[in-house]
């Protein structure tokens, strides 16, 4: 008899019909049997957001051949959710998968990321996840490439497990004539996007922005995320959603006045 | 001479004409010069998203009294980058604080908060952060007890900074006959919500979900911020923004298999 094969439950934040998901169906169905939850529209920047105060429409979906699909009209995280509580219910998945994004999830930007939000709900469910992104924001970027590595990394997660309370965060180099290096499990550099806001009036003479940015990276650590994909590897941060800065707890106890009454409050006028 | 007033940014989720900001507003200008940039509207369960693909507006609001003050179309985090880089631009805030939240952000909440995503944004930015949270989602909601607490924190950041690359998630229990226990560093309880989805169907017959669900919170630790409140103290968490599970990538480069070339894809139908 052969073993059962592996439950793997996909999502993303570019939509249900981006090329990137569709690359990550395909490797899948080579792995284990598939189940597709993703936004149906672009759900880019979304961070951690869920649907709070409004109504989820989720539907069946034709996306793919011979696999079970739904399109939902929430946030990634969303999607997670109403996988595992309502699409799968007493089926649990082996591994969720996030991705392919179309565009960079490396240092800073995954607090931002839809994909990585997917992979991180996962992972507050006691799931093991991994999300994906590829480094190229071009309109015709190819995901060929990415096939035997995300098989590998997704094979070997399946073998040797996830660490408990972590989502893996995957970025893969953009194609080019150059090889992939190898892959790299890195810590998240230490590097921020510097905003500039680009005003301009609307046919009714109101002002509106676009966000426009650069992203800065004064780390240069070799064992960076950035570092490995600037030297064409693949970086692998495994990401844990306790943001307690433990070695901060003490410094706070040391230095701040917190016992006792608060302080009488200086009257000013409100 | 008299010294110079600290400057104070201020944003929120539940947007400029919620409670919470007034109460926080109202605290802040006993302390320092105030400016307010904050959503025109409820943002609540944001998470770190912000506006990618999309315009901003910014105007100016009258909602507070002998106050600079901005709404902004945005998310949280929005707010805060427009506020830097636009609004102040050269004017440094020596703190920026969030809320005061209409609700719990405690425990595993942190992810899902605007509120919180405008203080780690602020935090990524290199400012002093603050996000403060009530403990209460009544509508009636009395926020007058926080306000010499608040202050105590806010007098003792500005005296002793906040630990770099953080930003404090601070939640106060609901007003009630019970005084306030005091106020407690803690760690991030590890904890979750359990989803339900509530299925109806809509006047065309079509079905949509309510997300429901419950907290659940197996993490006993009297150092948490769940054991804090539920002893009436008031919890601070420090949060950082670096994600990495640093102890889990020792574990990673000794179990898995990622050198050399990817291991030969398996072929299977498309």
């Amino acid at each position: 008899m052969a073993s059962k094969k592996p439950l793997i439950l996909i999502s993303n934040d570019d939509g249900i019909t981006a090329p990137g998901i569709r690359t990550l169906v395909k490797v899948m169905k080579r792995i284990g049997e598939v189940v597709v939850v993703a936004p149906n529209g672009p759900q880019s920047g979304m961070g951690h957001a869920i649907t709070v105060g409004n109504t989820l429409r989720l539907d069946k979906s034709t996306a793919f051949t011979d696999v079970e699909a739904y399109e939902c009209s929430g946030t990634p995280a969303d999607c997670v959710k109403l996988a595992k509580h309502h699409v799968l219910k007493d089926r649990q998945p082996d591994l969720v998968v996030s991705g392919i994004n179309h565009g960079s999830n490396s240092s800073i930007s995954v607090l931002y990321s839809g994909t990585m939000s997917a992979a991180i709900e996962a992972a507050i469910e006691g799931l093991p996840a991994i999300g994906f992104s590829l480094c190229d924001y071009g309109h015709e970027a190819d995901f060929s490439h990415t096939e035997p590595y995300v098989e590998q990394i997704v094979r070997q997660a399946l073998a040797h497990g996830v660490p408990v309370n972590t989502a893996l965060n995957v970025n893969i180099p953009k194609n080019s004539t150059k090889p992939i290096a190898g892959i790299k499990v890195c810590r998240q550099a230490h590097a921020r996007w510097q905003e500039e806001f680009d005003e301009r009036m609307d046919p009714n003479n109101r002002r509106y922005f676009w966000m426009t940015g650069n992203f800065v990276n004064p780390d240069k650590g070799e064992d960076t995320d950035e570092w490995a994909l600037a030297h064409n590897y693949i970086s692998v941060v495994p990401c844990q959603y306790d943001l307690t800065a433990y070695h901060t707890i003490a410094q706070i106890n040391n230095e701040w006045q917190l016992e006792g009454e608060p302080i009488p409050t200086e009257k000013a006028p409100d």
